[in-house]
């Protein structure tokens, strides 16, 4: 089925698009849309907001030309269009796998990526980079940042707006995809500005606007008749768009291709004369496959599935850490009337779903506003009420500044539930949460824990809320090996960690080794210690560091392994190197952990065997680093 | 002449001043600029933000129930009247001092700092956590956050905005303090807005707002009148913070205190009943004391002066590394037309000022807004020109996930040029640029340099401009001891350091000690070797690590110790240990940097020896250590 198109196939760059007749188009965002839906369902990977963008993406490169015209994708999961009408199509099938295509933009891909993207909300900040990088050097260029509501919650999308909106020499264009999504449902004041819009309730086009646009030749009575269709009225509020200083257009029908064209053909020229223009469409999460329109949510990043059928429940397995983590929000909350549960935009992702359902007056979804969601968290903790902050390993880099500033320095408890801590797989560099150790420990006042397992992880989760200060759980994605969570709120004591494993046969050995392992892998230094007959520990936190311990495992081995799922660099390994220093010990070590280089996409077993981090790999190492 | 008050001195806390009548209110104002002025002449600190803020201060304190409502002081350098009149007038001696008063709101310092500021634009986002928090405990309080235009630029305060507008159940009040400054004249589109407001171009207290007020009682024939004399018509555009959920009303004149007082206490009761309020005032920095209104930026921090005399020119000494960053920037920016320079808003603190003035085109002030600023970069080093980002070492904090995802995951060249890198004196924990070493080194791509004087630091920044990917160089507050910086334009092998001292007398040695140094406190360990007969190595690179003369200093040593001016916790020391470990290498080690705590304020040569960073206390601790 996925081959068997009319036009699509005959589409490989921005210059093949150019040459078929505007009739045309609709036949291809047909086979394109078909397109996407097999290929996603045979893949995984991202599916509404990838259906949603099908004649936007279309538009675009009929209208500008590419890629000497830069378009920038917000977040990026929304590009799949992009990537197959840009010469990608037949590596579809790759998509998110080792060595294929990212489920993101990226620069090193194609020269259709002109930026980066995976973390929502850089697209105008990069494309006015682009556009004032081109007006320095004389170059006459269109940059188009292309980004959804969703993202226009975040602080960095208002202030690229802030900048861009000042310069009238700036040939910017911003097109705000509105679908009224993030991956929630979208939040905040903006969102509902939007929806009033929208609904016509304030009305797009401006008098201005509209006189401008008519200005311009290229069909226009039509462009005009159209336009008016959309505007109820001439007189009007200024958007707060163009008290920003962008001229505004819209809104208008982002499935409509026929009105996208024409719209981006005038575009094209007004920004170059004009400077900054806003146009606002608006697209339907899912649109064409009836299942994604009425379930985005579920749709948005689903595996693999059969399109005639649609997704089935995944078969009852372990539970992951997201559910560990949701279950264990639902009973502490119960336990506790003082929790208050935060998510900057990723209720389904963070799982807190059932808390949301249950406990809707403690449970604030800030929309995509980490810094926010910290210093929020930072004033609930003032009042005495018990914060607890869910959060993905790399979004928290988004509050670093809030965690330091706001929260360790003043010391207040409030509990950081990392998820997508370590690698993440298919989602790539940008996901995988592999600074957080480094850039955490460093930190006064912080607790820093790293799980093994779901039962540790609940029990952590309880001791961080015990705590009088800022306490951070870090857990991976998925499901894990070991023990099931229980569902008691039991504490564990700060800073100890617990040998897991001990040498059984010590006269045997040529050399007596202690593994000394943060978080999952413990369980790969295991299978390695059952080859090696090694001592195991899992030291449950990173700070406060359990000394003592790793001092008796200095004092009776030979070696220390250190094993972490985290950068090397500053990593959990390097504390115990530094606790080591601190007390004079001289032992050989190995660290083990992430390499000094970004982290691929793809299965993440094959990326734990890439960078060494496999029971085999491991092995190999430590054979190899002490010559056993 | 600071005793000499016939008000102020009764004033210790938000209760005396509501003793006072209203008539007295003017003669406090007075005297409490004079205090103010007198004060910070005899300590140094902020002075022009203060005189701004005086009636303001007043009008809170005597309208609201402080401490039991909630003031939140955005940056918190406008915060002198605030502490002056709750308790700590006569501490304003010791103001910045080692021991004394911090020159921002800290919550250990009194219960009437609600939340401790510095960095810019946590207030609203704070404000609405203790709103937030009070409303489910089911406490009825106000909540007050104050911040400037110039905080207004950054995306978390528009984060904050965006949360806060849409539950008007929350008696949250934002007082926009526009005195049309951040530390340099505010820029961005939103400042634009707000001069238009002020100008009566558009107009601030809409119909809707005007009948709120007036629906209230106290003095409200005169209210509504002096309302009226601000509002230019009735009938008007909503403001785009009406569109962001909030009540708006102002202008009004912020050194009016009749009008700050009945404007307050009403909405101090529209807010318990409509929601979220915001008051609109206009100020001028430096108010009353005529030097500094003239020149609001030079007597933004000035040091110690005679009221009487004003500021005199600095005697000619050292340059500061912002001086020889300055130099550098527009050297280099002669010989290299790609270079772009762009700064956050600390157009004189970073040094930029000729660099503008020299290229206007070149330069781009952001407006406190890092996130922006570093993506901002990353689009312009796309296509092929060189941005150098001027950026505090604590600021940085506020642009890590953009640094992650945006520049050094792209591999993009960028130049940071990373001032008040280490302890930073006066200025406390907030501004004390520790955690950047950390923070930064576990980013794969990135060069890392710490220039240990001022001609390393020129050479270095040339260093990173050569460069095709991140480059960064940090460098600390002030000047340095060593070399001053030539003229030209010289780089540095990469990943190279140099030793700067050898042991003389390897005969006469107990023990054999190799000082490995990262930055300044080269010329510290310098003394110290000096006495101890040492090697001394100016490492240069903290990433990449000169691995090979560190080899060769432990093959020659008996010991090491790592010296740096940043925290130890993943610091430059941890990442000699690390190659230690990689190398197999086994040698007494000793880690001097930072311990795991927050930087107290006050005069730098306290602080270094209170952290064991000076000569002295670095000499005790090698001792100590290694038993000599």
């Amino acid at each position: 089925m996925l081959q068997a198109t009319k036009v699509l196939h005959t589409i490989n760059s921005s210059q093949d698009l150019k040459q078929l007749e505007q009739s045309e188009l609709a036949q291809l965002s047909d086979e394109l849309r078909e397109f996407i839906l097999q290929s996603v369902a045979s893949t995984g990977g991202h599916l509404s907001s990838n259906l949603g963008t099908v004649e936007l993406s279309i538009a675009l490169h009929y209208v500008f030309d590419t890629p000497e015209d830069r378009i920038v994708w917000d977040v990026g999961h929304q590009s799949y269009a992009h990537k197959i009408l840009t010469g990608r199509r037949e590596m579809m099938p790759s998509l998110r796998q080792f060595g294929g295509l990212s489920g993101f933009p990226k620069r090193a891909e194609s020269q259709y990526d002109a930026f980066g993207t995976a973390h929502s909300s850089t697209s105008i900040s990069a494309a006015l980079g682009m556009a004032v990088a081109s007006k320095v050097k004389g170059e006459k260029r269109n940059v188009i940042a292309v980004i959804g509501d969703g993202s226009m919650s975040a602080g960095m999308a208002y202030e690229g707006l802030n900048n861009a909106g000042v310069d009238k020499s700036i040939p910017l264009i911003v097109i705000l995809n509105d679908n009224e999504m993030s991956i929630s449902p979208a939040v905040g004041a903006l969102n509902r500005y939007l929806a009033k819009l929208i609904s016509g309730s304030l009305y797009g086009a401006t008098k201005k606007g509209l006189d401008k646009m008519l200005s311009y030749t290229p069909p226009l009575r039509e462009f005009a008749k159209r336009l008016e269709g959309h505007a109820k009225g001439m007189i009007g509020p200024a958007t707060i768009f163009e008290e920003f200083g962008f001229d505004y257009y819209g809104p208008i029908d982002g499935h409509n291709l026929e009105d996208l064209i024409i719209t981006l053909e005038n575009l094209k020229k007004i920004a170059q004369t004009d400077g900054p223009q806003f146009l606002h469409i608006v697209t339907k999460k899912g649109k064409g496959y009836e299942r994604a329109e009425l379930n985005p949510i579920s749709y948005h990043g689903p595996g693999k599935f059969n399109p005639s059928e649609g997704l089935k429940p995944s078969a009852p397995g372990k539970k992951t850490y997201t559910e560990v983590f949701g279950e264990w929000l639902c009973d502490m909350a119960k336990a506790d009337q003082r929790l208050i549960g935060i998510t900057p935009a990723m209720r389904e992702g963070s799982g807190l779903v059932q808390f949301e359902a249950q406990y809707p007056d403690r449970y604030f979804d800030v929309g995509i506003a980490e810094q926010h969601a910290v210093t929020f968290a930072a004033g609930i903790a003032c009042e005495g009420l018990k914060p607890v902050v869910a959060i993905y390993s790399t979004f928290l880099q988004r509050g670093y500044d809030q965690l330091i500033h706001d929260v360790t320095l003043q010391n207040l408890p409030i509990v950081f539930a990392i998820d997508r801590a370590g690698m993440v797989g298919a989602d790539g560099p940008t996901h995988a949460g592999v600074f957080d150790v480094a850039f955490l420990r460093c930190l006064p006042n912080v607790v820093l824990m790293t799980p093994s397992n779901q039962e540790d992880c609940r029990n952590m989760l309880t001791t961080a809320f015990s705590l009088n200060g800022p306490a951070v759980v870090r857990y991976p994605r998925g499901s894990g090996v070991g023990p099931e969570a229980s569902q008691k709120l039991e504490t564990i004591p700060v800073g100890k960690g617990v040998i897991v494993r001990k040498v059984k046969n010590a006269q045997a050995q040529g050399k007596k080794i202690a593994f000394v392992c943060f978080g999952p892998l413990v369980y790969n230094a295991l299978e390695v210690a059952e080859e090696l007959d090694a001592t195991v520990a899992d030291m449950r936190f990173v700070k406060p560091l359990d000394e003592q311990l790793l001092l008796d495992l200095a004092n009776t081995h030979d070696a220390l392994v250190f094993i972490e799922d985290s950068a090397t660099q500053g990593g959990a390994g390097s504390a115990c190197l530094e606790a080591l220093s601190t007390h004079k010990i001289q032992i050989p070590t190995l660290q083990i952990g992430l390499p000094d280089e970004y982290v691929e996409h793809g299965d993440i077993n094959v990326l734990l065997d890439l960078y060494g981090l496999s029971p085999k790999k491991i092995l190999a190492k430590v054979r190899d680093h002490f010559q056993i």
